[in-house]
């Protein structure tokens, strides 16, 4: 076996030149999006008044199985890419584990996460279609962030609507995004009608990921040359994020290590579905049986409390139907700190693989889950967004039940980013004035009344 | 010519396994430290009280040219380092200069700056001296939050005295040392002598690096099983930070590089002797001929309009005596946003390199430095610490005179830190608010006034 250094990068030779679209491989697609009106399956030009075209076209691809990566976004990626894979030799000391972790680190870019990877790639189509603006939803705000340098870089106007807990708990991550000269406004804002309604309903709600979506896009469609973005969930996103499984995949490679298990945060699943891609591939394929394991919040647990069926992407109802796990679009989850996090829906393609029995999720508490980052931040001296903090909990369990058992497993998880703007939880946690607020059964009950009828189907 | 890549990580067998000390190539040596109340040069057992055992003797030590790097410290470095050479192929293209820009990127770790390297090393000799507590002081509070994860590291507990203007201004940053365990205070504070004497003066002063210093010596020597430690000025910092310029100068020797002009931002001079010490090596054996610039505040100007004198390191006038640009130990600068260059003094070493002629100085006002930051950010998409916004302030201004010559230079600057915990600053910049606060000759007269008097000598 190679020697295994503490960091491999690889060279920008080695960075990959397509990215990996996950829909080839599965032997059943997921349901497609319907139109919320005629509850028929959406068209790519149904899409076009929300999205730029290019990118309406690769999310109803589900058959071509590499996509070319344009050279300018190649060139872009290579001004902070590739990222390492780290041995966590300290925290494996520290836990006594035989198991090997490995954590595949998104955060080394001023964005501070993974979402960089999708922003760039969205922002370049929308320039090459020639728009002359962009709107999005932000939670935590790295998906805004992202977004910000990559409109920036082309100098596309960019107008945010952040989740109005992140906005109040991050005034430095607004910040940047300024910086970046993005137009930030908290949502549920007067800016929209949707907002308003919200507003009138619930002047003192906290705001959610659902409901920021909602704004976005009617900003976008009723602004002329205006398109909305979207940093997680779509089809688009997962192919994006694709790289990072790539790259972890090329470099466990020439470590001669291959994942026992992969474990990744799960929001709306950008991430979690870029970093498996490869290894669920190996295991459709029936080539490897790697265990892919979700994290999610308990606060807002989609995949192991929701239901796997038809909902609408938004709090507002404007979006498409989407089939997917999910705790009902009216659901707002609890001001968690994990704000890339709080979303009610998951990415088809992740909801049908989990549905089908490809991969497993687990529930976290946040007092958990801080206590892994602390944990992790002293051993490793990288300090981890809340979101990224539940893959080292998941992580970190599976490596204690090594110790129990004996057995040298290989753990790839992905550290999705830093925690630079989250000292606020960080203070909360350490001064033990954080708590776990879970729903409870019955406003979930409450919440899944709410899902859409659909005649035939649900 | 070999391909130039965007960025160039060496491998960590590549990464250097020695330091290297400037010293022991210097033709002259730069005055010895004196004892304030004999005036006599300071031995290494004097520094006992203050400084732990080895690191007072590599503070004395001028002979040895390379010194091993402890295999512990060795395996921390790999935590972060090596940090990558980038090409600023964006910015270069921006500028539209046949100047080829490099940059040596330090952010990349939790601490988000290179002060790290320094941390990790004084803290693995305190460990190995069985000290049972450590103290410092913080300007912008980045040596603070990397001395705290490294005290995190080998649990041995830290008082931090934080410059009360960067206390306020960086709520977030205290929280981050607060996580790995440090225990934070504002300077100048009533938990020591030095800082009453100060509060009863001046009530309401922002605090200044100097007055900081004072604190935490005094905590120091006052406290059984604790010594002090610093982050910029001394020889042994200098001695640490050599490590930026050793895996420059490898990263560029693999692309067939070698600069033309090196820049460094100049506070206490960590990153800037860092940086240079392998090209300085060649300058003063005649092996090659790069032009070294030190880019300072304007507001806190110790080269380019101090005083080349014996003076305090501290405003307490507690510690022994350096020969160095000083704008005198009572300077207190203005609220300049860089709290890490706001520093009354400058390392001896560089000190004497200045004035014996083997390197340059500027002095830039802050908006200038922001407009040059914000230029980056969108080029480069890396937000950099104001600190390091020094350097690139400089190496724009080099590259726009390549670009009315046609000089194709080859430019390397140390880009030191993030900006993250700087979103005030930009704010305020961004808003117009920002504005430059200079030091008036009488105001400097008169500091220089305090100078020491020393018999023979000054």
């Amino acid at each position: 076996m190679k020697k295994v250094p503490h960091k491999l990068y690889l060279t920008e030779d080695q960075m990959p030149k397509k990215w990996y679209n996950l829909r080839a491989d599965m032997k059943e697609q997921p349901d497609p999006m319907l139109n919320p009106a005629t509850f028929k399956p959406v068209k790519a030009e149904e899409l076009y008044p929300v999205f730029c075209k290019k990118l309406a076209h690769q999310e109803m691809d589900s058959t071509t199985r590499y996509v070319d990566i344009p050279e300018e976004i190649q060139d872009f990626y290579k001004l902070y890419r590739p990222s390492p894979l780290i041995r966590a030799y300290h925290l494996e000391k520290y836990l006594d584990t035989p198991a090997k972790i490995y954590y595949k680190f998104e955060g080394n870019n001023t964005s501070g996460s993974h979402k960089l990877n999708s922003a760039i790639a969205q922002a370049y189509y929308a320039k090459e279609q020639g728009l002359t603006g962009l709107t999005t939803e932000t939670g935590a705000g790295q998906w805004g962030t992202a977004l910000a340098e990559a409109c920036s870089f082309y100098n596309l106007p960019l107008t945010v609507y952040m989740v109005k807990v992140s906005y109040e708990q991050k005034p430095f991550r607004k910040s940047v995004m300024q910086t970046f000269g993005a137009d930030i406004i908290p949502s549920p804002s007067p800016t929209t009608e949707i907002g308003k309604k919200i507003l009138s309903k619930d002047p003192g709600t906290s705001g959610s990921l659902g409901c920021a979506i909602s704004e976005a896009i009617e900003k976008a469609v009723t602004t002329e040359g205006c398109r909305y973005v979207l940093g997680s969930v779509l089809n688009q996103v997962l192919l994006h994020q694709s790289i990072i499984g790539l790259e972890s995949k090329t470099a466990m490679e020439m470590l001669d290590e291959y994942p026992d298990i992969v474990i990744g945060c799960a929001g709306g699943g950008s991430n979690l579905g870029g970093l498996i891609a490869p290894f669920m591939q190996d295991k459709l394929l029936g080539r490897k049986n790697p265990r892919i394991i979700a994290v999610e919040p308990a606060s807002c647990p989609s995949f192991t409390r929701g239901r796997y069926a038809y909902d609408f992407c938004d709090t507002g109802k404007v979006t498409p139907l989407a089939k997917m796990y999910t705790l009902g679009s009216g659901f707002i989850p609890s001001a968690n700190h994990a704000g890339g996090l709080r979303y009610h829906g998951m990415s088809p393609i992740l909801s049908k693989l989990y549905h089908d029995g490809y991969m497993e999720a687990m529930a976290v508490e946040q007092t958990k889950v801080f206590e892994a980052a602390h944990l992790f931040a002293k051993q490793e001296t990288i300090l981890p967004a809340p979101e990224s903090a539940h893959a080292i909990k998941g992580a970190i369990d599976e490596a204690l039940k090594c110790r129990k058992s004996g057995e040298a497993k290989t753990i790839l998880f992905g550290l999705t980013g830093t925690g630079y703007f989250d000292m606020m939880a960080y203070s909360s946690y350490l001064e033990g004035k954080m708590n776990d607020i879970i729903p409870n059964d019955e406003e979930l009950e409450r919440s899944f009344e709410q899902l859409p009828k659909i005649p035939g189907i649900q």
